[in-house]
This record gives C-alpha cells, structure tokens and sequence, in this order.
C-alpha cells in the first residue's frame, strides 16, 4: 500500500539494470489537485547531485513527481553528475507531460563516486512512467533497496486521509538528518508550511534518533508530498502526528533491518537536564563499538556504557548514574548493582536505561548491535 | 631495557593471581637523587579510582613509586574502589619504606565495574618490592599487559641522559588524552614544571593522535618521572624532543598491536585552516566503520572517505576535496580520479592523504581496519 495508499498518488518500481537484479528505477507521480511539498535532507556536506538538486526543487514549494534509482548514489561525480540528475528530471517531465524539469525531484542511493549509467536509466524512467499505478507502491519501495532485506513501508491514518510512506536504509544510519531515504504521500489539504513544519518535527523525533552505525550518508532524503484529495484539511498536530506515525513505523524497520545486526536497541535516557543532552548521552553509547560487540556477545556490560556517558558534555555526576539492561539495574549510583548474570540477553530487543539524575528531559536512540556480518557486509562489498 | 634504561630506577613484574595467568603487578622505584613527576589522564569524565589518587598525587610534583595492576580497572567502584587504591599506595611506602602514601602513584587496568581482589593484590606488592630491580623494566611492562600481545617499551638517547618508557592498551584507544597506562622515566635533572610542558607536548602529537576504535578508557594515565640522576640539564627543546621520540614510538606499538587489526592506518590530513582542522578531519575518518570495514576489505573505497570528512565542521570546499591511498589519488576536487584498482592495499601499512586546499597546516592521525577479529575479541571477552 504504502505511498499509494492516500488517494492520488501513483507509483512504479521496474527494472533498468542499475544493479545486477532485481527492481532499480521508482516513479512517483502526484496526481494533485494540489502538489505541496517539504523536504529533509542530509546535513553532510559532501551532498551527491541528487540532493542538491532537490533540495532547489522543494524550495519552490512545488513537486509533481519524484524518480529514484537504486544501484548508484551519484554522490562525489562533479559537474557531469549534476547534469545527469538534470537530464533524469528533464526526462520525467517529458514523459509525464504537463510538467517541468522543476516540479521533479531526484533521490539517488548506492556506491559514492561512480557515474549512473544514463543509457540504462533514461530508458528506465521511460518504463516507469509506463507502468504508473495506483497500486505500484510495493513495486517503487522495493525498487529503491540496496542492501536492504525487505521493501519498508506505512501507513498512518487520519479522520478521512492518511499519510503513506516508504523507505530504504540498512547501513550508514546516522542522525543529522533522515539518514536514507524516504517518500512520504498525504491526501490531506496541506500547504509546504505546514508540511515542512509537520516532517521536522516527525523526522526529530524517528529518523533523527536513529543511529545504526555513526556514519552519515551524502544522500539522505525525505519527502512530503501533498495533494489535498481527501478534501480534509487537518489541523496542523493531527498532521504532525500522523506524520510522526509514519515516520516511527518506518524507522523502526530501518533499524531492525541494519546491516548484520542481530540486535535491535533502544537505549532510553532519562532524567537528563535538557533534550539535547539525553540526545547526547544516548548517541555516544550507540556508537561505541565496545558497546555495540559486547551486546553481539550477549555481555551486560555496563562499564563501557559509563565509559560512553562518561565522554559527554552532558550534565551529570558520575557516581550518581544508573543503568538498567533489560530491566535489571546493573549499575546504581555508579557502580556495580544487582548481579550481570541475572541479566537475560538471549532475545533480539534489548533496552538499555540510563538514569542520569540531572533533571526530567528524555530521549530514546535506536541502535544495533556490531557483528560479525556487519564487517562482511561493509568489507566485502563496495556500497 | 624500558623504564629501567635511565640510571636510578627499579622495576619489577610479578604474578599475583589478579589474571588468569602471567605477570599482573608491577612496580617502579625512582631512587633519586630528585623525584619530580608530570602526569596525563583521561579525559573521560567517568575516572577510575587510581586515577583520581594519581592526579592529586602528582599535583603534589612528586613521585617516587608507581604501582600498576592489570587484571582489573577499579572504576567504577565506588567509595570501596577508592580505598583499597589508598589501601594498596600506603602499603607500597610501608614496605619500600622511608616514603608516604602520597609519594605513590597507581594506575589500574582491566575489567571496569568489580573490586580488585585486595586479599591477591596486597600480598602481590609485597613480592614486587622484593623483587625490584635495576634491570626489570621488561618485566613490569609484561605485567601491565592485558589483551596486548607483546610488551611495549621505548628508550629515547639525549646527551648523557636519557627516557625510558613502557605502555600497555590494544583496545579502547582514541583521544582524550593518552589512552592507555604508560610509565616514562628520566635521569635528566629537571623540575615538574618542565616535565609537565615536555609531557603534554609530547602526547598531544602521540598518544592523542591514535584513535583505534573511539572508544575512551576510564583508566588512561600517562606518568613521566624524573630524578636527575645523570647530572644533565637539557634544554627544554631537548626534553621534549626526547620525550615525543619515545612516546611516539609508544605509540606506534599500541596501533600496531590494536584489537584484531590487519591494517595500520595513517591518515594524513593536509592542507587544513588549522591543526584543529586537520585533526577533526583525520579523526572522523579515523572513526567511520565503513571506512575501517573497507580497509578490512582492501578496498580503496574514497567515497566513504569523503563522507566521512563531510561530517565535520573543518573549513573545505566538497568539490575541491582530494584523496590518496596508498599514493594513489582516486578522488581529485570531489570527483573520481585515478582508476581505484590501481591501488595495492595488500600489505598492513596503510597511508590515506587528505588535501582539503583550504591552507598550510596537517596533521597524522594513526587507526587500524575494523575486522572479524576486533568483533571476536571484543564480543566474546569482558573486558
């Protein structure tokens, strides 16, 4: 169902040969009456092509339709790799009709440095438009994977519209913001205002609290696309919900398909004096690697959680922290507390408590675990 | 010949039970004539017990004992972990006798988290006192060792004087300040003051500069005594030229000896506004799984590479980015450059080259590969 779920949205998936198999080439096509849009997109500053050029698009406040392949990130390929992704919304538009290159945004995934194959992709995008569907937003999700498992998709209700979405990401999770990429779709009434301050503050909250692996992408997108079929429009929380909603749905797929995990992670930090540091606190014990292998080995062990604490700025005294895993208090006061052997890490899902006694602010990170498969996905493989 | 080279210091390494097997306690003695001392520790704000002791220890500008254990951290451990640090520095000076507690450094490494076991470490003291020698300084660097794999000592010539240094850490290695125990000594005449500056110079561009994993001990301590016992007064240019010889070659052993690794990394970062800069750059590729699970891989992957300089706030322009492995540059203003096969990253020394063109100063940050081994290690052992 996914971003075909609101009415008036069409999509697509086909093949182009991009990659070695399977489905490479997305359309999405906003069959209006409205075509409002906002847009969220990486804060790396080495951006591919792609996202320069959607994020001039967004601007405009206007986007009919949007192309994506998988198979190549065109990131870090100059001038002839913004051109391509020129040419690519040029193409749309002349397929599709009725539209200019300008109303077309791009997303790109897959290995940095290497041009796309425009006489694989045009012919693609050619297809696509062809196979335009109600139905197609199973075949546009899949069509986006790379080292994903399984195509990513929600669905979020309001009173008489909804919120569909998409996404891919198995790796380079990071926050900065919406590390993948993802097209939501509403047939909700809604102008880029409202949309643009409804998907800030669902991907703070979803994707921006999602850290697989530390590594920032060049590529990460995520876009709002609106047409007001329903008739409805919702008041601006209702839409931040069902936003939110989508975005949470899609996020934890995200996490839970990362590459080579074999845990999925929440680690929730309270008692912080602001946001931001349970933010903090929680992103630097979701990236330490001695962290990440110890729960590979199924190891309670809550020292290297203090030792991540313990690199923050964050307010706290060290010997006032206390950390639960699974429910078990580890550690109390900043020390040694009920028994590690009590702690049960035999399941996927581990929650990790961090109390640090410095105020009523909290966060949740999602993470996973760091594994064997995590090193020969990411070194036996160029993506 | 390590910490015992200089003239006018013992060393000794016994077994006391503490590990499973090998040596575990370690003692060093500054006979004098003078005892002047500088430390440097962790940054992380979580600090074991004998760190806490040492630093008011050595704010006092004398030292004349160190003792050191492996088979246990003691952070973690509450106002217990404290004592017993106290407890273990008042029976060094009782039985070298002639010295108070507060003459005795200590430095703890392994498990974080547990007691030491005080019952195996009192009487371990014991036998290392008794045990001291003008030639064992090989011995106390093999007792210091947890999953290190060899010991780790350096002698650095001055004029008439010299420094010996030994150093333990294979993992939980990356900034802050000098990651790991290591124990310098001096028989060059030379007050606190001048220690400390000749110190802090020296790890700045050593020991900081090795970043294995990113990940921050609880128990890093960094000491250099001196007791001038060749009659010399270097320069302070001397000092610290013979300081920095042995704590680079330190910590060359410590990255050669990281956790798993097959590669030895140096990122070279040039052309950057500012040390800072360079530093930051170096240090984030320095840390970025992929690009350590690439390196793993002998892949020559510079997209990642610049995805990773991407994230930092150093002063650059993406399309002006350049990128050598191994002295091939694949990546010339942002884009591909030279055909990446052409890369030989066969052998264990690897060198990454970062031109940001954005000014005159560079820095060499040292990392390893992050490998099946690194996630055996540190999954399948609590450490």
């Amino acid at each position: 169902m996914s971003i075909t779920h609101p009415k008036g949205f069409k999509a697509s998936g086909v093949a182009a040969g991009l990659k070695q198999n399977g489905l490479d080439v997305a359309l999405v096509l906003n069959d209006g009456p409205d075509a409002t849009v906002a847009g969220v997109f990486t804060a790396n500053r080495v951006k591919a092509a792609p996202v320069v050029w959607s994020q001039q698009v967004v601007r405009g406040g206007v986007v009919r339709a949007v192309v994506l392949n998988s198979g190549g990130a065109n990131a870090c390929t100059g001038h002839q790799g913004f051109q391509d992704t020129h040419a690519t919304a040029e193409h749309v538009a002349s397929v599709l009709g009725g539209l200019g290159a300008g109303d077309v945004a791009v997303c790109s995934t897959g290995l940095i440095g290497e041009l796309l194959p425009m006489d694989k992709l045009i012919p693609g995008v050619t297809a696509a438009a062809k196979a335009l569907d109600k139905d197609g937003g199973l075949a546009a999700a899949e069509a986006i994977m790379t080292t994903d498992t399984r195509p990513k998709t929600a669905v979020a209700a309001g009173a008489g519209w909804s919120v569909g979405g998409m996404a891919k990401g198995a790796g380079m999770l990071a926050p900065g913001l919406a590390t993948m990429l993802s097209v939501l779709t509403t047939d909700a009434v809604a102008d880029s205002v409202a949309l643009d301050a409804a998907l800030r503050e669902a991907c703070r909250v979803t994707f921006d609290r999602v850290d697989s692996d530390g590594c920032m992408s060049t590529n990460d997108t995520v876009l709002l696309l609106a047409n007001g079929a329903s008739g409805i429009a919702p008041s601006q929380e209702e839409l931040t919900a069902a936003v939110t909603a989508a975005c949470h749905e899609l996020a934890q797929q995200l996490i839970s398909d990362a590459e080579g995990a074999t845990k999925q992670v929440a680690i929730e930090v309270v008692g912080a004096a602001s946001d931001g540091d349970a933010v903090e606190v929680g992103r630097s014990v979701a990236r330490n690697n001695l962290v990440k292998t110890a729960l590979f080995g199924n190891d309670p062990n809550w020292g290297r959680i203090l030792a991540a604490v313990g690199t923050t700025a964050a307010a706290f005294e060290p010997d006032a922290l206390d950390v639960a895993v699974n429910g078990v208090w580890v550690c109390k006061g900043g020390a040694a507390a009920a028994d590690r052997s009590t702690v049960d890490l035999a399941g996927r899902d581990v929650t990790i408590r961090i109390d640090l006694h410095a105020g009523s602010a909290e966060a949740t990170i999602w993470t996973n675990d760091l594994s064997h498969a995590y090193v020969h996905e990411n070194s036996a493989y160029s993506t």
